[in-house]
């Protein structure tokens, strides 16, 4: 067919394929191990619910359909010819507690549509769907049980040193999990797995701000979790002069202004102070301890974690300045992840042949494309989140923005034929 | 008696007084309603404990002892001619949970070592001790039950509408005392109560940090209590830029470094935020809202009412500059007291005659004399608290500071004779 047709036909799938993908986010929102919310977690009966439904839109699809060792559901529509390629698109099935709709299961229904919207056309590769299993860690505490998996990075420890409410450990929860289900496949990339692509709703108000439908991910931030101790003294808040004071949360709110200045001054930092407790916490009484948590991400691990040794050091001046002492333990760090530069730049080149505007970002949150990207080359596409919301009832994507990136994959699964047939036929390009 | 003689006998009688009104006090910690903690509460058994100790070593030195009907132990320690004017000395007998030994038990005894100290001398005046039933509040959640009774300003809305833990009113508690307690006497203040004195440890670092073992004080500071709330956005700590935030915890925490500001600029200001929480909370989460309290005292009312009405609008300015809401209430007020100029001018003469420097202070905490005050001419003396700890087991008072505050209480008595037959001959004086 003509570009020309191509085109008009894309936008007419686009619109109708847009408004099928809500009816799905509605109908599987109704899946849930919590009445009253939207909560699925990893292996959970609701988890059962989506796999059963996603499994009938796949199948219809003309899917080949089964679900892995690890949980996670997959869908292959062959390619043209056989030992071809793969590009992996996906997302995750599963929520945070009292979660919104489109979290996760947006990039995984987009991945349908995209396969719908070829109408039975096979390409030179072929399109593996993938539903992860857990990405929000909610069962178990910790989060990408589902691509870790996949990617084979699931450590002894996390097998058997996590354990959910019940004290099932992850290990114990994936052998019940495969004995009543002893048809899953192994939990392994595909073979010839060449790409990942994950369609996902922003989670924050840059798109928005800008008012642009799409962005491309480039990398996903590193992060830095700290904990802050201020010790001062306690004491009647009558009878101690100002002069005299060694007032804990005082001392740490000057820490907590300094620490958003810092933030604010480097391009692409964020630093937030999210949790906040003081002792003894009486209205009368100088708080004679205050501890604060920090959290700070960047795109580049260096400025990172310069931004933390400069925060910590504000810490301490301060505390020392006014006869305080100051306690501060870096609890967790995690390196950024830089996304594959060919997948971002096919992505972009997507985007404007289906005539939308997008920008370069980093995610400031992590998604399976972070635990992906060492293995395979991958990229991701965020859909503007109205009002920046997400992990609440309220988050959503507007039609017109779903309608875009559907149009945009659209044009991707095209550009990426010409790409793997350009690297097939000469494979240092 | 010659005055070189008085004041060598007056060194000696306090030096062995001071020993003894430490044993006492070790004594009477003894007597707790928790076992492990020193908590003495509003008539309960603890109390009554307390009442058959001191009346033992009351009518040892020659008081006539009753308790009133607010639980008050009254000792009267006659003049040397009937229908003379009473001075009374006290202060409570009551504790906080987990309490320190000295807070008012120790103002209580010092009137008991000064009426010894007298040894049997009989003065123009009558001396009352009284250990009042109630100041901290503890059982009720409403302070100075017991010196509120004796000054006839106890409310109905006190009476009945504040109870304790099982529902016992004010008023039932009460009632039920003096039907245990038939032989109470009415709380009223006895006929020709001309003055009240009160020592009390200084629950704050003023004295400790002037190296001074006294201090006189001038008034009870008035308090203003207040509630902010800041109102933002919560979002994700990686997605969202610091430019596109609404931080609620960034936004309170600029205010209270304002806050901290305002109050040390203004001389005997104290500004105290002692709570703060914020939502939803999370390491990973923007906090939305963050509530804190504020506490603001100064001996002046103009002065306190100026500094609030600052805080707040700075918490408004700041609130508006930065796109967020903040609602502020104002839900308690007191006013300052002023006490007794000639009262206050014959405890600095006594403590300079005993050879004590004392300053002049400002009470930032309510006492019984806050409440005596409006009724009776009223004083403090302050002694110095090491650490300016209070309501803490390790508060304390210093060997040789309550050997001065003996010495200065037996100087404070001859002044006051002095005062009293200068005021009977002449009443205008």
């Amino acid at each position: 067919m003509s570009t020309e047709t191509a085109i008009s036909e894309r936008i007419a799938i686009s619109r109708k394929a847009a408004l099928d993908l809500q009816e799905r986010i509605a109908a599987l929102a109704s899946c849930t191990d919590k009445p009253g919310e939207i909560l699925r977690t990893f292996l959970s009966p609701a988890m059962e619910e989506v796999h059963q439904q996603l499994r009938w839109w796949l199948e219809r699809a003309g899917l080949q359909v089964n679900v892995d060792s690890a949980g996670n559901i997959r869908g292959l529509h062959e390619s043209e010819s056989g030992d071809s390629p793969v590009l992996l698109i996906g997302s995750h099935l599963d929520t945070v507690p009292n979660a919104g709709a489109y979290d996760g299961i947006l990039g995984v229904l987009m991945g349908l549509a995209l396969v719908e919207g070829l109408r039975a056309r096979r390409m030179p590769y072929a399109i593996e769907l993938i539903g992860f299993s857990d990405e929000e860690g909610t069962r178990f505490g910790i989060p990408f049980i589902g691509s870790r998996a996949l990617a084979g990075t699931l450590s002894e420890d996390h097998l058997l040193n996590s354990s959910d409410k019940s004290g099932i450990t992850v290990r114990e929860a994936l052998a019940q999990y495969v004995e009543a289900h002893p048809e899953v496949t192994p939990s392994v990339f595909s073979k010839k797995t060449v790409g990942y692509l994950e369609f996902h709703i922003e989670q924050g108000p840059v798109l928005e701000n800008r008012n642009l439908p799409l962005g491309v991910v480039q990398s996903v931030a590193g992060q830095t979790r700290c904990h802050l101790v201020f010790k001062g003294n306690s004491g009647h808040a009558g009878t101690s002069p100002m002069a005299l004071r060694r007032d804990a949360l005082a001392t740490a709110a000057i820490w907590m202004t300094r620490c958003e200045i810092i933030a604010t001054e480097v391009d692409g930092l964020v630093a937030t102070v999210g949790q906040i407790s003081v002792e003894p916490g009486g209205v009368n009484v100088i708080p004679g301890v205050a501890r604060c948590s920090l959290d700070v991400r960047h795109a580049d691990d260096v400025v990172r974690n310069l931004a933390v040794e400069n925060i910590l050091s504000e810490a301490h001046a301060i505390a020392n300045r006014r006869g305080l002492a100051v306690e501060t333990h870096i609890y967790h760090t995690q390196p950024a992840v830089h996304l594959d530069s060919e997948m971002i730049a096919l992505a972009e080149k997507a985007a404007r042949k289906a005539g939308f505007q997008s920008i370069r970002m980093t995610s400031g949150a992590g998604h399976d494309a972070m635990v992906i990207a060492p293995h395979v080359p991958s990229t991701m596409i965020f859909l503007r989140s109205p009002g920046g919301i997400s992990h609440h009832p309220d988050e959503s994507a507007l039609i017109e923005d779903i309608e875009a990136a559907i149009h945009t994959g659209l044009c991707f699964l095209d550009e990426f034929a010409a790409f793997v047939t350009k690297k097939e036929s000469d494979p240092r390009a």
